[in-house]
């Protein structure tokens, strides 16, 4: 039996997802535009919504292979991916590998500086409240997961920093942070939902400490669909 | 062998700090002055001063009967208080039992929904970088604490929270939520520090639901030191 996308359920900053055939599985397809500062910047670029999930879906597939859940299906064509339904946990998970962005500017270090063991954070999502950072404490007492699933959310983050430090890094390429959304199919298992995609990431070239992500969006460095194609191009040429 | 203040040491936004003739003893002078917005706004309040190091003693002496360390020594004058120099902890220790303020406003809920068990955050301290909201691992990650000074530092801002809170409650005083300070003594013992005053704690009268604290003066409610020395006067009343 194939699966195929019935109506559009929701459209996200950055996919849209539709419901399927089979009840407990949903039609990703990743949108042709960028949004950074929480959606309030958002432009239109050809051709990223297919790079975006062809990344993602070799990431999910590396996760996948290194077993550990996922949400992660397939990929029936070019810009569509298929996932399992989660009830999605209302968090962001950031894990940081080395001080950039936001963290470097809030605490007054330099970016660079590296974090050992990794920092993880979590972010209420919601857009209305401008997903604001929450620690484990506030996230119990407003009934957004529980302390073992917050464990289990920093032990599968650990596990997914490992498995894509190590597969970038034979390809020239630094994971300085990443954020992750997960889930939990309708068995209760929790599962690493969402994308996995430079919009959700901060990858540096090795050998020019250029920036291979959604910074070079943020900052206006220049067109964005170069850089995410060359990303994808390293993380489809053959393993070292 | 009396104690008296020497030099000078630092002007903080709330107290002076002096050296005293015993080199483990310092000399605290609560200034006439409110802040507020971290001393973007800043007006005299003549009294206040001697208002809070009252209030402030009657807590630490409170903490002290209910055999809990800290810095306080003794208030040899109105307007001064003796402590035991500390190694301060670059944090602030928020410890909330009602969503109020910045914690409503920031994750949508309403003010007054009780928080059970209390929740803990922590705070960097610092002007320059406008007090950033930090969680464990990036307390540990920045060399600020490490997890066994942040446990105790939990676990001894629950027995001040057990302790305040029962005592208010005997005079018809809600603690809503209060900050703490936390310094550690040349024996390396962790200790309780700073001040405990209506400036840094949320406190609410049970029966006319007004506002007994430093908000009075934050959202222009009208004159502080009419309202510090109604705290004081429940302080000092013979107890229930
Ligand atoms: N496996 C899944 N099951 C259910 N919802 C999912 C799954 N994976 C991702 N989502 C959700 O799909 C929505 C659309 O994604 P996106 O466009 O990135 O939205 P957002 O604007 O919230 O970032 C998000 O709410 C995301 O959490
Ligand atoms: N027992 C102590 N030993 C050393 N320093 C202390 C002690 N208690 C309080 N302090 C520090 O005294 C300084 C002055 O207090 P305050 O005026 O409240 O300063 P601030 O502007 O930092 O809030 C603060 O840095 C505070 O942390
Ligand atoms: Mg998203
Ligand atoms: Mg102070």
């Amino acid at each position: 039996m194939t699966i195929t996308k019935t109506e559009l359920l929701t459209t996200g900053k950055a996919k849209q997802v539709f419901a399927t055939t089979d009840p407990d599985t949903l039609w990703l397809e990743y949108l042709d535009q960028a949004t950074a500062l929480n959606g309030k910047k958002k432009v239109a670029i050809a051709g990223k919504g297919t790079l975006n999930l062809q990344i993602s879906s070799r990431l999910f597939e590396a996760l996948v292979a290194a077993g550990l859940p996922t949400h992660y299906v397939g990929s029936p064509t070019a810009t569509s991916m298929l996932v399992r339904k989660c009830t999605m946990i209302r968090l962001e998970a950031v894990v940081r590998n080395q001080a950039a962005g936001s963290f470097a500017k809030k605490f007054g270090v330099a970016a660079g500086q590296l974090l050992t063991p990794a920092v993880h954070e979590w972010y209420l999502k919601s857009d209305a409240l401008d997903d604001p950072f929450i620690n484990d404490e506030q996230v119990q007492a407003l009934g957004l997961a529980d302390a073992d699933t917050l464990m289990a959310m920093r032990g599968l983050s650990d596990q997914v920093n490992a498995v894509l430090t190590t597969l970038f890094a034979k390809r020239g390429i630094t994971l300085v942070d990443f954020k992750l959304e997960f889930g939990r199919l309708a068995d209760g298992r929790l599962v690493v939902a969402d994308e996995l995609s430079p919009d959700n990431m901060r990858l540096v070239d090795v050998a020019t400490g250029a920036d291979l992500d959604k910074d070079v969006f943020r900052q206006d460095q220049g067109p964005l669909t170069p850089v995410y194609a060359e990303v994808l191009q390293r993380l489809e040429a053959a393993h070292v």
